[in-house]
Order: C-alpha cells, then structure tokens, then sequence
C-alpha cells in the first residue's frame, strides 16, 4: 500500500483490481458504505478470491473519500475475514470461494385463495377493532411499570391474569384466582405444555391415552400424537360426549372436552353429563380438559357456563382469543388445578416468556375497560346475522337439509344424505366454495357401530367479510343437492 | 314451584331455603347477575348441596325482578349442573360435594430484587421506547391488510422478514432474502425449532454432539440437553473460540458460537478464525450457529460484521430484540440456510405462529421507519457512557483489577487474582450486589488442562435505570479485593 493516488489510472485493471467502481449512497456514513459495496462487490463474484484491491489511498481519491476512511474500510474488511492483507502485496480478496448463489429457488407464489370460504375456525379478521386495540395498546403502554418492558414471568402478566380472573367468572362462571392463571400461546402451546415429553409432564408415566371426543379437530389430536400421547375416541350425540363410556376405558386419565359447544357438532354438554364427568374424574383420580375455544359466542340465551366452575380442581381450563379477537395475537391461557400449576410451570421454564408482555398489557387494559365485552357483544350480534341468513337461505332453497349447532359458535353443520358427503366437496371445490366435510373431524380409530359415520358439512360463517358473504351462501345452497 | 310470592316469608330459613340473599350488582343483566350470585352461594358453601331453593316466583318478589328472570336463571343452572329440579320438590343445590376451597398456598411474595444489579443479560428496561413504538404501532396496524388478523404465516409476516433482510444485510453484514427468515420467539425457541427431538430435527441422526464454546450461556447448555442434544467445549482465548479445536473432534458436524462478541469473555473471533471455522464447515458438512446476541452494540469502532455473510450456506444466523429493545416482545429470527427453511417450517407445523403478529408488523415499521436505528445508536452512546464510567471508577479505585470485553455489548469481564471468586461474590452478595460469576459460565466438561480455569466477574452495566448505576458502580468498586 505504498502507491500514490496518482499512480492507479495508468495501471492494469486486472488483477490488481485498481479499475474498482463502487456505487456509494449519496447520503449516510462514507466508511459503512464503503464496506457495504466492498462486500457486496466479493459476494455477487465482480471481485473474486485473489483480487488485489486499489491501494486505499487511490480508493479514495477515486471516491472522493478521506484517505482514513478507506484506509478503515479496508481494515474492518480484513477484521471480518473478506479481505487479506500482506505487507508488500498489498490487499486481496480472501482466497476463499464465493458462496454459490442461493440455490433455493423461491418458493412458489401463495396459492390464490378460495373464491368462497365458509372454512370454520377464524373470526371475521376484517371486524379486529384496530383503533380500540391500539388505544387500549396506548393507555396500558403508557401506564407500565418499567419492568414490564424487563424479561418478565414466564406465567404472564399479573395485571392480564387478574383481569382473566375476573373476566372468566363473570362471563364464564369459571371460578379462579390469578395465581392459577397460566399465559401461553393458544391451545397449541398448552397442550404442549401439559404433553411434551422432554419434561415432567401431566400426571406422568400413568397417564395412559386421553379420551376424546369421536369428532374433533384432527390438528389437535396430531399435536398429542407428536408428543406421544394415544387418544381414545369417545361417542358424541346431540348431548355432546357420551362421557358414560369413559367407564369402558379404566386406563383413560384425563378426558379432552368441548362442553360448551361441541366441536364441530355444535350441542353444549347436557347438564347431567357434566355433572358426569366431574363425579367420573373425582372418583377416578381423573382430570377434564375444558377447550372452551368459543364459550362467548352464543346466540339464543345466556352462555352454558364453564364446567370448570364445578370442580376447579379436577377441571383445567383452556381458552383464548383465537375465536373472540384474533388468532394473530397468539393469545391464550389455561385455569389450572392447584396441584398443576408449579408442575407447568417448571415445563415452561424459568425463562420461557412466549407471549409478548406488551401484548399482554394490552388485552388487560382491554378487558378492563370493558372493549373486550364490547367487541364480543358487537361480534355476536354480527355472527348471529350472518347465522340467520344462512338459515334463512337454507330454508329458502335447500328446506331438506337439517341444520344444527346453530345456537352458539361461529360454524354450523349441514347434515346430508349418507353417502353424499364427498360429491358434495367435490361441488364445491368446482364452485370455489372451501367448505369441511364431517368426515375431516371424525376420529380415525372411532368404531362405526359406537360412532356412527354421518355425512355433513361444517359451515363456516365468520370467515368472509361481510361483502363476500351473501355470494358465499349463495355459493353454498348452489351446491346442496336436491332432495331424494 | 307453586308457592306464592305472598307465602314465604312466613317458612323456616333452611332447609327450604327461602330466606336465600343475594347481593345482585344494581345495573348490567340481571339473569346474568343473578345466575353469578347464585353460582357463588354455592361455590363458597353458603348453599349447600340438597338444599332447597326459594320458588322462582318468591326469589323474583324479593330481589325485585321480573319472574321470567328468575325462573330462566333456574333453568340454566340447572343446565350447567349447579342446580336440580325435581316436579314436586322444586328447585334444590345439586347433590355433590362442593370442591373444597382451593389448598394451594398462594405463592411467596416475589423476593424483592438486589439493593444494586449488576447482572448481565438484560438492557435498561425503562429506556424503552414506548412513545416511538406506539407511534410505529399505530401506523402499521392502521395500515396492515385485514388478513394481518387472520391466522397467518407461521414463517413471519412477509413485512418484518423484508424490514429484517434489509437491517440484517445493512447493519450486520448478513446475506439474505426474506424467504430464508424464520421469525420465531428468540434464542430459545429457535434451539428449540432446530432440534426438538419430537420432530425432524437439525442435521438427525448423524447429528452427533454441538461443540459450543467452552464459556458460555448455561441457559443454552440446558435447553441443548433438554432437546437431547451433547455439548462438547472449545476453548476460547482472547481472540475467541478456538476453532482450530474442531479438527479434534470428528464426531461434530455443527458449532455454536458467538461472533461478534464471544459470550461472556467478551473479544470478537479473530479473522482468520472467522475464516477457519467456514472453512471447517465446508470441509465437513458442517454447520456454525452464529448466536448474534449483541452485535449491534460495538463501541469503539464499527461493528464486526456476521460471519453469515462469508457463507450463508454453512452460517446459521440467529437474533432478536432482547438486547437491542426489550426481552417483552419475545421476538427473534433465524436467517437460515436455503436448505434448512423447509425442514425448520416442517417443524413449526402449518398452524404454529408464536409470535404476535402484531407486534411484528410494529417491528416491520419500526425498522423501516428508522426508529430501531434511532433506538440503537441512542441506546449505543447510553451504554457507551456506563461502561466508561465503570472503566473510570475501576481505575481510580482499583486499578489493579483488568477489565476486558468492554469494546462492545452490555457487559464487562473484570479478572480476579486466581481463587478469589467466590469470596468476592459473598462480598458482594453481602452488600446487596447482584452480579456473576465466571465461573458459573464454565462448560461443566471444560477440562482445566485445556481451558484453563479464570477467576472473574462478568458486570452487566445495561440492567439499572440511569438513577441507580453510579451507586451499583460504587458498591461493585467497595467489595473487589485490594491489591496482594
């Protein structure tokens, strides 16, 4: 690095690589621009291992740059392994070959999606109440104590499971104090809380297989399939589950339920079941898992409170706001027995937040102020319109085809003559029309002559926003066959 | 039920029930109200099991509503089991025992905090940046798209994965596009992600042991023996892991290591060992987890930048906001190598979201909007001030004591005379000072041979508010030993 700035125009451009051009930003730091061009200049290949660089005097001359300003480019370059520098050959590109280019090629393009989706599980995302979240969002961030923005508890915001607390027994009837309030992400993460085998989990060893109920979301009973958990089918009728049978299963410790509104039949656990199920879980050292995914949407009277209420020691209780606000949020928390709580918490571990604090502030002040319950008092009443309209319309032009679960929850079922479920999907997929079969949520070791196979659709009428509704039901009655 | 409303007053309180006080709130639903009441004179054992409840029609005139309320509030209690009614006997508590009150102590107090913190690991948690960050929140959620509320992308949202590619190739000198990103919840979860034994995993089978470097985060260490994964120990000097060490151990196939800033000892890796370890992984089918925990905060020149972007195909880029903004958001990133990103989604699962997405379309804004950077190099110049004023007080009160590690991130590294630890941690530990160890960063299998054993403290000078630093200075100053 001896030459003079004058000495490089007159030089080979290769290899001694004097003829360098960089492209510098007219604005922002000289010397990270500089190293920015260097190394993008070594990575597409222009300057390959073995180049010899302009001498960082003629660099700078060329660039209109200050001579220290190269000279330190060039030396965080060699600092970082992209360059070498060897007292009298000057500064070279490392001898090292340039990465290929990313050989992934991109992955394809999203699929459009359906032209008509009546898919269930998803709340309108167009209603999430953007400026009442984001003032909520402003009121708890404001008031914070310093330390929420700290690494924070691993069982979540204590101002977020007070306001749950109460919540939950007000419009639940479920009956907790924040202390056995545990935050997570949503129903995933619980059950991989209660299940993951690579720490102590829910009433190990002896756990045996859970039940659970004959037709349910596949998705669920996969994520206790992966955390090696074997689930028995148990039978479901317009009561819900038949809880009775769990007597048939004596290596059965702990039961999955949707008492509220079965999912995806859509009946509420009669009431002499779930006081079944409680007294089978007494009497059995057992434990009811309560999913109650959607417990705040019901249309035609108060909602059935959470079984939880009657035993919250042999009950656990799952919700979120999945259903009720959005899924984006990753949001949701579990009641647990006394006895459960320092168990899931030391598999959560003393450093596994998860669930963003400020989020959690947020939703607290939420409910707090009591936007939650307008949100939900505002989407019932806009679910429930949409339900009518679907049952209208039905009763319109499909008047032979049953409709049930329609009192709660954002699905209804469509039930259809045996043996037409898969020409129907098949219509609708011509049509455009993304709609569930029944058959999808049946539990694949559930018996025909205990579970009877029913055909059925599974009706989805949150999803759309509210334009694209009225075509969707249009869409779906196209494609309901005629009478037989 | 066919008393009158006329004739109870005149029959015996219990068992009857009759002279049944409810307090009901004196606005919002009465049903509702009344059901709760009802729900709690049962659950506090005020109403015991079997007893008899006042007719609906006596229970209306004394509590003045309308008897429609009443008798509907019976009926859904006796939905949910709380309640039974027999024609002839009317309505009574519902024959089981109520579950005794819960037993479970409420948790000791949280322990208050150290008089002085000085423990590494965390930033200042009040220099948050609440006002820009909501600013940054109001407009990304006031112009997300409605499916930002929809159940999502369990790669990230496209909007945080671009932010990110541009920050991480700008600032840190990372090679990427968007789709290589995997947004996750942090350190944790990306090991997590990697090698969860419950799913297909990081390099299987043939996987064999991590080398890590042999002073390091415990915390790692135990999420990687969690997972199942061995760990094998690099010595590290001043310029970093010795990854020359590698070529003694043919089982490993993937490195762990901190760049930018060795954790906790506190150089950055030497070029050439920068090169070297590349060098290793093409030659081996290896891979380097690069754990880019701090590097935004170099101090006294520009930082070095990520080794990733000598080989994106053999460098797997790890990071977060937990240093650089707040451990809250529990948001973190992986820039992978191209042929890992499907096997990593593979693992997260379709329906695996984690992180907030709204908080990620904060983020999205809050870095191309400039504000992170903001953050940063205030946050920068605010660091840069603790650590010289630690520097200074060290050389004016004990200047014996050398300090290293303090070119760049949150934390120092203060030598000790061999031996003399543990005393010094009981000096401080007497006087209220939070702060470590080296010794309780030492890999468990580190052999003294090879990784001489260092006696030291690791100061973390990012944990206090402004307020509190000069005093934790001070005591820190106070119980290191004299000169021998």
């Amino acid at each position: 690095m001896t030459e003079s700035p004058g000495a490089h125009p007159a030089e080979p451009a290769h290899p001694t690589g004097n003829d360098l051009h960089l492209d510098l930003p007219a604005t922002g730091g000289r010397r990270a621009a500089l190293m920015a061009a260097l190394r993008e200049a070594i990575r597409s290949g222009r300057l390959a291992p073995g180049t010899r660089l302009p001498p960082y005097r003629a660099l700078a001359a060329d660039l209109g740059l200050a001579r220290n300003t190269a000279a330190e480019a060039y030396t965080e370059l060699v600092a970082e392994g992209w360059l070498t520098a060897r007292q009298g050959s000057g500064t070279t590109v490392a001898e090292r070959a340039a990465p290929a280019p990313s050989a992934r090629a991109r992955r394809p393009a999203p699929r459009p999606g359906p032209v008509h989706d009546l898919r269930q599980g998803r709340p309108d995302a167009a209603s999430f109440p953007r400026t009442a979240w984001l003032a909520a969002g402003r009121r708890a961030l404001t008031a914070a104590p310093n330390e929420a923005f700290g690494p924070g508890d691993p069982q979540g915001r204590r101002e977020l499971r007070a306001a749950l607390a109460e919540y939950l027994a007000r419009a639940r009837g479920v009956r907790t104090d924040p202390d056995r309030i545990v935050v997570c992400s949503g129903f995933a993460h619980a059950l991989r809380l209660l299940f993951d085998g690579a720490a102590p989990g829910l009433v190990p060893a002896e756990r045996g297989p859970l039940a659970v109920e004959a037709y349910g979301l596949g998705f669920h009973r996969g994520l206790l399939a992966a955390a090696g958990v074997g689930t028995v089918p148990l039978p479901v009728d317009e009561q819900g589950a038949r809880v009775e049978e769990l007597a048939r299963h004596p290596e059965v410790r702990t039961v999955l339920l949707t008492p509220a509104h079965q999912f995806p039949t859509g009946g509420p656990l009669h009431a002499g079941r779930r006081a079944a199920v409680v007294d089978w879980a007494r009497g059995h050292g057992g434990l009811v898992l309560e999913d109650d995914y959607d417990g705040e949407f019901r249309y035609d009277r108060q909602p059935v409170g959470a079984v939880q209420g009657l035993d919250p020691d042999r009950v656990l209780y799952l919700g979120s706001v999945s259903k009720s606000l959005t899924p984006a949020l990753r949001l949701g928390w579990m009641v647990l027995p006394d006895h459960l709580v320092d168990r899931v918490l030391a598999t959560k571990g003393e450093r596994e937040g998860w669930v963003s604090a400020l989020d959690q502030l947020t939703l607290a002040e939420f409910i707090d102020s009591g936007g939650y319950d307008r949100h939900v008092r505002r989407m019932r009443r806009r679910y429930r319109d949409r339900r009518d309209q679907l049952v209208a319309a039905l009763a319109e032009h499909a008047p032979h085809i049953g409709v049930s679960g329609i009192a709660a929850g954002l699905h209804a079922v469509l039930r259809l003559a045996p043996g037409t479920e898969r020409s129907v999907l098949k219509a609708a997929a011509y049509r455009g029309l993304a709609v569930d079969g029944l058959a999808d949520y049946r539990h694949p070791a559930a018996a025909p002559e205990t579970v009877p196979a029913v055909d059925g659709l599974v009706v989805g009428y949150a999803t759309p926003p509210d334009h694209a509704y009225p075509s969707a039901v249009r869409a779906l009655c196209d494609i309901l066959p005629p009478p037989v």
